[in-house]
């Protein structure tokens, strides 16, 4: 460690303490609380131990930094505004939490660069902190050669109380420690106060321990020692087999005389006295004050992080001209686009399981993009969710396997793989039962809301699962992901559509897609629409066309479709025409003049899917929808479908009006 | 210890893997590893470690057991049918997973008496147990006296590896040992196999440092062996200040011979083969064996549990008569009725906020039922979660207290709530902000699905939420609770309307309740329909009537009825009727005709709430509902509804059809 300008790093810190303070009051609400009381940390992070190049924010071997305790974005916007990141002006943060500001309430990933994850939701940020150290490794043994090592960096992650709460994040960080993520370093505002007061009212256990116990490397100090977090962190980067838990001792809004160390410093302004006595006792001498040594500093700083960043790109090049294919890979790992040009064939009447169908299209899409991974919450078989062999699987002592055994963390999964996905360079799926998705829907709105193209393989995806009873059989959740915004949900019904539909995730660059893959025997149906594989990129298609105008048209998804075919064959329906949607709100954004050609206006339209309604009265009236509105039974997949009537006999009496 | 007869308890046991073998194998699935496991804990739990009387199932003194591991459901089929339990019988047992059979795939709470808990979705049986033992110390701080002990129980659960993994049980954990639980008592059935393989692959923390940091007594030995099982239970039952672990090493699929130890003992009928061989070494003559000398044991034992529970009786009467007040009281809290009759009065005009006036109507229901417990997730001043003063904080040293401070562990919460609801004797709230519902989702499902009707109080329920942005802002959330099946949602839209909606909740005795509570001021607006406090127990009402027959309806839910009622002046309609629906479901269920009064048929109709569109196109067209169908900003609450076009001027241009 070279010596540091411990005098210019405390007046970075208080320029953070400035603009925060000013920043919340002017806004009328946020959290000064931790930007008060993490400064010197933050300071030391940006100034001293990040190796980050604010003029080429998107550096491949930049370190990240993931503010978990996102309500403290007033910390990080601060440092990337003494940086210079060019996203960042002291507008912005004049205009914190006001629309049009880059400065929001909390972090939002794609709103400023240097915003690595969005991080508003607790627990969350340093889950996706453990998938960021994911995806190093991965990267790290795929391209560094002998001579060149162009993937080798650190993520570091703050986090407070609220975040070790959280479970996921022990999830995480048992994950993390299993796998001895030693790039992964972790602090601790240990600041003993919550929004309800101290940690003592509920929050007693031994943190330490606890980590230890997960395999971390466990240190402790002070927040507001310099030379200390710097040895720290030095300790933590050499042990390159353990992930590092720093825990250091804080104070709550430092700087506020009356606020500090209680919970009245966790949110809301601190209010003109508070503020003036602050200012006076810390020798701030204005509004939203920027030291000018702290700028002085960072201008220095700018100019060895070039330097930096530069040396980066002499080996990155000598690497490129002595590798030129793994260069090739590279750029196409970096490209958002993926190779759907291969996909596994089916034959028509062949029976198989759409989660057997989606493997092999999992497997197809792998093979033609090696920076697809991912895996299953200890459901690999049965999620058929396995990558091919030479993939490999992704250990500690593996760092270049692909497939990822998560354990039963389906929440730190999901966040895990949205880190993975935000590093860059890779693609991320991973695969539970339907039914928990519920365990990772915070992860998943995360997803979406980001913007990641991460892909949910969601298997057993209705009341057929039959045997294992309510618990395990998914009723609400299509409706409750289609209701998300910016997720694609993907229901095929047969094998050709599950290869369509995985094809149609890896497409994405900018959405998550939940596929839901169903566990039964489904034979592979004939296409009236001979052109389907484009026109299920709008969200349906016709399956079967009827001769003429339609007196009606029967919409159903996934294994419904199958149903609904068997339904009006009984029916003899030669004026019935059956549609297959796999996406409805794909379906629903598409023009009128598209709707009309699938679904003919005017005519009367059915619709059959194992799920609840809800959503689909835009299409049918409430008594033409067979749906499933109430929990599953255990029983046999018949008898729970007779049971709640999800049958071709069914169909058949909605669709002849006799009334169910 | 009484001396034990450990040839008994053996016979018993081979009784259990007997039964889970044939029952597994007969079903064609399930999940034979655990039962065989651990049959040897499950004999000595209902043989000689469970306080429990079979002939009296509901004895509201018994120990619990939790089977969290909920998927070795066969082996509490076993126990509960050779205990003499006279809900499960051998022909349910031989119809395990069918249709009808009370013995379902995972334990289903209410299918048969025993099952005190449903535990298909991992990790959330521990965690209700220590809700069972939060419930324990209330009811017993309450109406034990110096004299008489009539609430005295343990609660035990069997963990397994994925129970340990989930991270709601590390939230549940953690507060458990915060709160010193000593009468929570969890056996960890540790066999290193989960259904990928070896837990070494992906779950090698120290289970037992990790206990010991939550701050639980953590004991360890063999599954096998009778006298070291009771010895450590005696030992978990003297250490009267923590929770304790017990971490038995065990074999999946003990008595397997060739699956025995292996992930293939997990799921999955053995084979007959592998039966044949299994029965041989075992000593096994027939399908369905129950040894003799089992039914012996418990028929013996049936005399003792009555006597246990007679004595009881009689110390619970004594108890009643000298305390016939706590007697009434003890018969209240146990009617499943709540007195809702004193609420909240609120002047029409009154400005306050939704979240403000539902702490009023809390605190009402608090003073009239004093078995209404509960908190919030570190939120109890903005959820305005707080009861009144004299119901007191639950603490360590004051277990009658009734405020719970959950710390920042929203699914523990949830599911923690779930375990005091299903105790009996109290009725749990507890508080969240609204998007982090999804959070603690999975266990608002097993909330609707066990029918407990736990009151969830969700605050700052969409994008008006304002500066704190998209994570903080609902969108999709009511969408996903409305179409759960078996889960009531209420939106009230004012003071008064939230007054009724809590009511309406306590009311609930079969149904949990998802409260919706606005952190904005409304003013209490007057209601045309008189009867509006009858009428909302159907959904909805009329909060303005049209002039003669109405032209348009325009319907809202919660702040967006002011919005309505504010466009409709602005456009001076005369013809327009205004309805508030708090519950689009529970109006949806509602016969024809009782809807009709309310929703004019044949008039056009206009929808108007800040969340996602799904489900109201069955009461008005895409094109006339005034949604938020995308995440939210952060900004003030004007400037985001501005952005979104959730205002009155954008309700006023599709009520004059002008196109959005």
């Amino acid at each position: 460690m070279v010596s540091m300008d411990t005098k210019a790093l405390e007046k970075v810190a208080l320029s953070i303490r400035a603009l925060s303070i000013d920043a919340v009051e002017r806004a009328g609400s946020g959290h000064p609380g931790l930007p008060l009381g993490t400064a010197e940390l933050g300071a030391m992070l940006y100034g001293e131990l990040l190796r980050h190049d604010p003029s080429r924010p998107q550096w491949p071997d930049r370190d990240r930094f993931i503010l978990s305790a996102g309500h403290g974005s007033m910390l990080l916007y601060s440092l990337l505004h003494l940086c210079g990141y060019p996203e960042m002006s002291l507008e912005d943060i004049r205009n914190f939490r006001r629309l049009g500001s880059r400065a929001s309430g909390h972090p939002e990933y794609g709103m400023a660069a240097g915003i690595e994850a969005g991080s508003g939701p607790l627990g969350q940020g340093i889950s996706m902190a453990v998938g960021f150290a994911v995806a190093e490794t991965m990267l790290a043994a795929r391209f560094n050669d002998a001579a060149h090592t162009i993937v080798d960096h650190c993520t570091y992650a703050l986090v407070g109380d609220g975040c070790l709460m959280e479970g996921v994040s022990g999830e995480a960080s048992s994950f993390a420690g299993h796998y001895g993520l030693g790039k992964l370093i972790a602090y601790y505002d240990s600041n003993r106060m919550t929004i309800d007061g101290s940690t003592d009212l509920v929050f007693t256990e031994d943190v330490a321990a606890r980590y230890r116990a997960y395999g971390w490397q466990v240190l402790q100090g002070s927040m507001y020692d310099f030379n200390e977090i710097a040895a720290l962190t030095a300790q933590a980067k050499a042990e390159a087999n353990k992930p590092s838990l720093i825990i250091l001792t804080s104070i709550i809004g430092k700087g506020s005389p009356k606020k500090q160390d209680t919970p009245d410093a966790h949110s809301g302004p601190l209010g003109p006295e508070e503020i003036a006595t602050a200012r006076a006792n810390l020798g701030i001498p204005g509004d939203f004050y920027v030291a000018p040594e702290a700028l002085d500093y960072f201008a220095a700083k700018r100019g060895e992080w070039k330097k930096a960043s530069a040396q980066w790109q002499l080996v990155f090049d000598a690497w490129s001209k002595a590798n030129p294919e793994k260069r090739r890979e590279w750029d196409a790992f970096h490209s958002g686009q993926a190779d759907t040009s291969t996909a596994p064939v089916f034959k028509r009447g062949e029976e198989i399981a759409i989660r057997a169908a989606g493997n092999k299209a999992l497997c197809a899409l792998a093979d033609a993009n090696a920076n697809l991974v991912g895996g299953s919450a200890d459901l690999k078989g049965p999620n058929s969710a396995g990558l091919p062999p030479n993939a490999g699987v992704w250990t500690r002592e593996n760092r270049g396997g692909r497939y990822i055994h998560f354990g039963i963390r389906e929440f730190a999964m999901a966040a895990i793989c949205n880190g993975i996905s935000l590093h860059g360079g890779l693609r991320a799926y991973c695969s539970t039962f339907m039914v928990f998705s519920d365990y990772m829907r915070p992860a998943m709105r995360l997803s979406a809301l980001m913007k990641q193209p991460v892909i949910y393989a969601l298997t057993h995806d209705s009341i057929f699962v039959g045997p294992d009873g309510p618990t395990h059989q998914p009723v609400e959740q299509f409706a409750g992901f289609r209701a998300m915004p910016n997720l694609r949900v993907l229901r095929p019904a047969d094998a050709e559509e599950c290869a369509e539909a995985w094809a149609m995730a890896m497409e994405e660059t900018k959405m998550p897609t939940v596929i839901a893959l169903a566990r039964q025997n489904i034979a592979v149906f004939d296409k009236a629409d001979k052109d389907w594989k484009r026109s299920i990129r709008r969200g349906a298609y016709l399956v079967k066309r009827s001769e003429g105008k339609p007196e009606l048209t029967v919409i159903a998804t996934g294994t419904e479709v199958d149903l609904a075919l068997a339904a009006v064959e009984k029916i003899g329906g030669e004026k019935i025409a059956v549609v297959s949607m796999p996406s409805r709100e794909l379906f629903e954004s598409q023009s009128a003049e598209v709707r009309d050609a699938i679904v003919a206006p005017g005519a009367r339209t059915v619709v059959c899917e194992a799920g609840a309604r809800s959503g689909w009265e835009r299409w049918a009236k409430t008594e033409d929808i067979l749906s499933v509105d109430s929990f599953g039974e255990s029983g046999t997949a018949e008898e729970v479908a007779g049971h709640l009537g999800m049958t071709v006999d069914a169909l058949v009496g909605i669709i002849r009006k006799e009334g169910r």
